[in-house]
């Protein structure tokens, strides 16, 4: 599959099946986050896998009317490391959230690639998913996604014309 | 080319042939980021897509140790629109990094596909770039990256092994 054809392919799934994901198409999926860039290749990042289901029930319920979620066979809560960057960037100390969710969005096309689906979760109870985790206070949570067979197709949605996000040379 | 293929193969490129690149090749980057995911569909995004090669050096020096990239024939700007998300998501108003972040490397796996290289650069000076491109005061530039052909063929900087990056149902 090409990089544009898995573009375009992409939707956020809120149906899943709730057959296993096999392990080396997970690896897979991990892999393509773990060779991400990131800003001086500080890899300020941390991806907990999370199959046990009452995990995965707690996590919807701290999300905000995401509760689809749950049914996926795994949810990956990705995690920012943001000491790192503080140590090693100086000025550009925030660069933590951009890394991390290149990282995801790395995960989310390979997915696609393998037939599965996800969906981009941003909004969600911080506080409270690092609790259900154990996460330690300094590490921050950008985002989690269910990954799963998809159980619907969802239509596309529109995007801006080209002309309207496009400019040469000036704004 | 896969996914994984072309994150495997991607590198920072630092030496760029001064070769033009083809408007349909152009075109299909930038369409790789125009179709991204964004928190509410909101696509707070614009892309300058500099070409002047004035503009392009002016680039180069208002970024940090980075003048390799005035020699590739484009540079791409990202920009966010953060008003975009604060009159749509409240509380997740800070999404718009996380967003254009998603549209760069779209793109920038996309260039991969296209045998071009890129570097993605988040040290600059923002109200100088600003300045030289004329970008509104409440618009953001998050990244930039020269567009071009390899004039080089870097070798791979490690990664952590998975086993420090990935935890299963706790941190």
């Amino acid at each position: 599959m090409s990089i544009l054809e898995a573009i375009k392919n992409r939707r956020s799934v809120r149906r899943y099946k709730e057959d296993p994901i096999p392990d080396e198409v997970l690896y897979r999926i991990l892999e393509s986050g773990r060779l991400a860039p990131s800003g001086k290749n500080l890899q300020p990042w941390k991806f907990i896998v999370v199959k046990d289901a009452k995990l995965r029930e707690k996590l919807a319920e701290a999300s905000v009317r995401q509760y689809f979620m749950a049914k996926a066979p795994i949810t990956i809560v990705a995690c920012g490391l943001p000491d790192n960057c503080y140590a090693h960037m100086g000025r550009y100390m925030k660069s933590w959230p951009v890394d991390v969710a290149i990282a995801v969005e790395h995960m989310i096309l390979q997915a696609q690639e393998e037939g599965m689906g996800t969906c981009w979760i941003g909004a969600f109870d911080e506080a409270e998913v690092k609790e259900i985790l154990g996460v330690p206070e300094n590490i921050r949570v950008l985002a989690l996604t269910p990954l799963g067979y998809p159980d619907e197709e969802p239509a596309t949605r529109g995007r801006k014309p080209i002309e309207e996000i496009i400019s040469f040379d000036k704004y």
